[in-house]
């Protein structure tokens, strides 16, 4: 199973279009220890020239652009299959709509994800245009599911419906089904192949119990949540109140972060995605970056790939 | 009046993400005799500082980073104050979205378009997070309007509304506000200042009429309609049975084709923009390319200029 990073960074991207932080100044002007990110978007393989994405990102156009596997052969033959969707965000869900223009294609999200985005917007009515352009499939929450010839459990990491849901929809849906992590695997989660060749994703989280943490310790590679080093990083922008755990965003740094809490996770190999452009660890000559690879964790960039 | 010219290609762009034509492959091979494409956008200023978007292309992340007057300053204190849509089709609007993120800006769109967007897409709720964040402005069919320091006419341009508008929508809205093209002047339209210093926005237009293309003569720059070479061209593209005047493009070739019908417009910088991936002119080294040189008109290309 090949597995491409496409994009790592948050909602926005890196730099953000109207964000002028030190670190956004700096990559614009050239002169930051570190590289600019389109924001999270993961591929995968496992049958040769068949691909599924995890998430849409607004910059898929981009992201596909660059990377030569997914493009198309033979006409307008993409080799992208399916789609897996962790939520309705903008930033996880509006690259749907760059998948238009006569492409079949199968989407997996939770039943309130799928309503969310296919029943109360009409621009999804663009990927409609013939019979079974886009074959949705609800994802459950309580057994595993297979899709891109992958195993997958969905993991419900609470954290609510995004704001522009309206009241009538979010009061009807299960909160369960909001925001998903996902363990994938190519091969079945049954005893015996229960602990081989896990990837858990998981670039959502805003807290994480003990037992979840045991089964991460027999996964292969964590992309986590690596949106903000510290709880009170979002309220320093303007328009934002909430802190980093109050928007389902467990922090990399400080007591009770990812760093501190993940320490015991050590053969797994641990990845930092979803990254947001006011993060001081996407500087390489920071502090915190020096903290992050001491602790042994990777922070994920556009091209990353790696295997399982 | 400056003018940006920030992306020239037609929906999906150039290369398309599903698309492997002869321009498409060879582009993405480095052996194309001309330049990839971001989709159709325009940016326009009169005051220092202040930026307006026609349209909002789903490149437009890409494109604010290209463009170095439009990005933010002090904080998150970004250029972009208004945005002018001339339709509700994806590659139209859903830039828009990208333009979330706690930034208040004025949107212009007729009636319609904005009920299409506004009232029928939950996911543009994620632009009302705070009070005004966008204010929509209706556009009027029958007098001037201004937007952005400038002055402005919409011409409705026929075509109907976007193939995933749902029917009661479609059915009750005005078929005239589906699509328009635009007329645009830093000074007002009435005597004598009618014929000075104008702009025409024209990049879905189906037909033209003798007394529409007299008007033409008077403007100094016209961005027309560049998305098919030939009437019959969308034909070949899998999926589409329609031609190029039936999707109410008006093809730049052949008996009827606006390098004929545009033949008298001496007096007018003429630019093709909105050109689709399969559009041979794309090709420096094509005839079509030169039979469109030859005529005294220029393709748009991501990052062109000038002065009105």
């Amino acid at each position: 199973m090949q597995v491409k990073i496409l994009g790592s960074a948050a909602g926005g991207g890196f730099p953000q279009w109207n964000c002028a932080c030190s670190n956004c100044r700096r990559v614009r002007e050239g002169s930051f220890h570190g590289k600019p990110r389109t924001q999270a978007q993961v591929a995968w393989s496992v049958e040769p020239n068949q691909w599924t994405l995890l998430n849409a990102s607004p910059d898929l156009r981009e992201q596909i652009e660059a990377t030569p596997e997914l493009h198309p052969r033979d006409g307008r033959k993409s080799p992208i299959t399916e789609v897996i969707l962790t939520g309705a965000e903008v930033d996880q869900a509006l690259g749907l709509l760059l998948l238009r223009e006569f492409h079949s294609f199968r989407v997996h999200a939770t039943t309130a994800v799928r309503q969310i985005l296919n029943e109360d917007n009409s621009l999804f009515g663009s990927l409609r245009r013939f019979p079974n352009q886009t074959c949705w499939n609800d994802i459950p929450l309580g057994r595993p599911f297979t899709a891109g010839g992958a195993h997958l459990k969905a993991i419900p990491l609470g954290g609510g419906f995004p704001g522009f849901v309206n009241g009538a929809r979010a009061d009807s849906a299960d909160p369960a089904e909001a925001s998903i992590g996902l363990l994938i695997s190519p091969v079945a989660f049954d005893p015996p192949g229960y602990q081989d060749r896990t990837l858990a994703f998981l670039p959502g989280i805003g807290r994480i119990g003990g037992p979840f943490l045991e089964r991460l310790k027999s996964c292969d590679v964590v992309l986590f949540d690596g949106t903000f080093w510290s709880d009170e990083e979002p309220t320093r922008i303007p328009g934002i109140t909430r802190s980093a755990r109050q928007m389902g965003h467990l922090p990399v740094g400080g007591p009770g972060g990812s760093l501190e809490l993940l320490r015991s996770l050590n053969g797994t190999r641990k990845i930092y995605i979803h990254v947001n452009n006011t993060n001081p660890m996407l500087d390489e000559s920071s502090v915190e970056h020096r903290a992050v690879r001491d602790a042994g964790w990777e922070v994920a960039y556009d091209g990353m790939e790696f295997s399982l």
